[in-house]
């Protein structure tokens, strides 16, 4: 593959786009497609994000960084090459309800996720089978709040044996320490499922019924040490009514919960991202 | 108008539906919708809302009621009998923003709303002109928290003169007083400008923005006297994304919660909510 | 279980409602939801749906049979029971894609499809390991039009062995026989990727491609003699762009296929659809 | 204002996107928004549309199109120039229902469609009021097929003294000819009330009603020769039951129709549409 995106966030001045696509230009990519926001016409941020076409990248990419640097030291940028032939190493967690899990299976076993699922973990044995039926390794984990310090260091050995890119949270429902947090800071993707930030925390389908609100939702963000607080990358609703009781609630909701959490995983592998203090923008 | 729709509420017990359909038959009425809710199949609320016809109605009607308090004592029934050539009047609150009661104005004069817009008042005077123009008078009334109390003596004589069964908050912006609410309770709409309850109290579209989510909503709901906390009738939502600042989700809000207080309204006033605890059964 | 549904089609008259509802209670059955619908409140055709409890159904069910058709006699009316411990025996047909077929399977296991699937047969392998670890017995029956009666003599055979009631066609891509499509009248239920009547035959997505439509769609019907102009009984779309190429809109088409046939296939299961003329009820 | 729009087309090659860049930033434009869409990466039509700032537009324009059209002529590019402050004259083509017309004058009204709104012509008086109370001309020029020549002479008058650049046919219901389409091509917008192509021509509700559709859109279009063939902008959807007799259907067409409609005549006037055979680009 020849193929890869730069990703840029800097302070706003002239001559950013115009230097970029020069350079670009003069190392023989074809840019095909690119995107950019402004937080304010005069004086903001920058963001940028090109995806280019370059023949015989391979051999060219650690010259062209090189090269680069220099325009990233004049425009204090901070970027990312990101090369498409770097597929990503990704480890689900989950827990005993397998919909999100079997939603980002399905979706790369058919070829749409861009991705190498590594490993999953689980601290139920529950989905071990639907795991290794497809040669992905399952590790079983038990996992409660007293433990938490020492499952988190058998799962980092994970991670690290695997060589993780990113780790996805398919309805894990145990809280991570800001340790686990802070070492795979936007590497860490959530499905929350509420649309946030309403019914932040525990049950909230049980709550949203309580509430008698006529629709519910879904978040996937970022995780950050405060609960539920992280960017949220995408989000997405369903209708309800009276006659949907807290069961029926559920059901609807797994729906919007998976394909929300596969829309984010799907935008991070394509290096569509960027986090802005706590909020994202997808381009 | 021949028309009418019974709306009823009790114990759950066998019979009821076979007692009311024999009811309606034996007075010669035909039922042409009939919804029925029960809130647990064995011993729980029963709810039911029927639209029948009935030749000589207006003749009937006070025979029929009289009969039909014999049924509704023997189920323990709280009951309505409401008359669709009863006409509603309707008091419209409103404040600077106009598109709230642009729309209902509108729906009114191409004859979708069912309902006798008698008065319009406001604490400013921007809406004087469209509400005029249509032949609908107009109350200006300043208003502020300091002098709430005087302020709402004189919307209610306003509302008394006109005989008004229903008052639509849309985007009044002001809080009302507990006697207030409680003399219209289950009577008095509002149209929050957030997807309830994330965003509950000032300012939704500043906080949704510094949140960074990635949908924004309205919810029309009956009030009371927690604020955004009433029984909630409709919601819906939009889709934003980063480059949305305050004003454009701002923007784009209005068509949401034009259209979410019109739903409201309607379904009002064609007596299909009933209001359980804090929530409702639109049928 | 005690649960039981009745469906009823007859020509509008005063008395059904009241006549049905006294029957169910006179036989200690209680009424859970009831649906019903007018052509036309004077004269036209009615219909309802009940669905109830009823204790020792299994008992009671002939004798009410029989009470019942004295009613009905005296109604006119075209009626079933439908008892909720009948599971229906379901068949899927497949062909390469298995999206919608996986779709279904996936409801089935998590135990949301109230069916049993009892066979899969398909003109391709591709779908076999998937059926068959989910034990539920796969034939592969190869298909082209040439052969066309004698595959379907096969698959026949095939749906008496299981004593089939419903057919589904998860995107099995081949037109079927006047006669195989009579026997199944009303129990054969084709999903067609687009949003009828628009792009009705091959290729669909091709199509909208070419039209430049900006969204996409998917139409779960019936399936008649005339291709792809059965009774709708489910439609949702989702949006594209021009960015969208025809592999793009096929894979956002596939979200869209597989929740509107699982919809489709779950109504028919509960019993919710009448057909009328060449148009759906669903209640 | 200092902000304009660059939107360019040509085949695609290597260098265009820096080439382009630099020119704006030499001459001391700063790039707000920039889109671009190759129909293949190698060898096909390149798309770009650039919002840029420039302070000292107006003196600088003239000079920077007379450079850039060195650039153009080596890239082979068809380009426009648009500028913010060169604000768009609309005509708009009215007929009996008002909803569509409406919704543009309460747009442009609250200051949300960046356009001069300098004619409003229609074959039925109906909508003059509602028209001349907000100060816009109102022409009322009788039409049918017999007459559709000399109607259109009086109508191309009006829209040459008003100097139009758009003409919005807001439910006009009259087929135009060959000649006028020919004259405003691409910028003669139309509503179709359909999700085309379902349901071209006449009476599509009646259609939608008659084959049983579960949902109902509409469509805006440039016009072309074909009848509701041209390039789509924009399309939506809602939903409809068993329920909605083709009343009901009208009444939440209505809703679709004039937000779709909205959007279209916005993007246009945002110049963010480019044709490319018989579809739009939408930037």
């Amino acid at each position: 593959e020849n193929r890869a995106r730069l990703l840029i966030r800097c302070p706003d001045q002239p001559g950013i786009v115009a230097t970029v696509s020069q350079f670009l230009h003069e190392h023989g990519a074809n840019i095909v497609t690119s995107d950019q926001y402004t937080l304010d016409p005069e004086g903001g941020q920058f963001f940028m994000r090109i995806e280019y076409e370059c023949p015989d990248l391979l051999k060219k990419k650690s010259n062209m960084e090189k090269d680069f640097s220099l325009i990233a030291d004049k425009f204090e940028m901070n970027y990312d090459f990101m090369y498409v032939h770097d597929i990503k190493n990704v480890a689900i967690f989950a827990s005993k309800e397998p919909h999100c899990l079997l939603e980002l299976l399905w979706e790369w076993e058919s070829g749409d996720l861009m991705a190498n699922i590594a490993v999953v973990i689980s601290n139920h044995e529950t989905v071990r089978e639907m795991v290794e039926s497809r040669g992905i390794p399952f590790y079983y984990i038990p996992a409660n709040p007293e433990i938490r310090k020492q499952v988190e260091e058998e799962q980092k050995k994970i991670l690290e044996q695997y060589d993780i890119d990113l780790v996805v949270l398919a309805r894990y429902m145990q809280i991570l320490t800001p340790d686990f947090v802070k070492e795979y800071k936007n590497r860490l993707i959530n499905i929350h499922h509420s649309f946030l930030p309403a019914f932040i925390g525990a049950k909230p389908y049980e709550r949203a019924f309580q509430r008698g609100v006529k629709m519910i939702g879904a978040t996937s963000h970022y995780v950050t040490d405060d609960l539920d607080e992280g960017p949220i990358i995408e989000q997405d609703i369903g209708r309800v009514d009276h006659r949907d009781d807290v069961a029926a609630m559920k059901k609807i909701g797994q729906e919007i919960e998976r394909s929300v959490l596969s829309r984010a995983v799907k935008w991070h592998l394509e290096d569509r991202i960027i986090v802005h203090g706590n909020k994202t923008i997808v381009f």
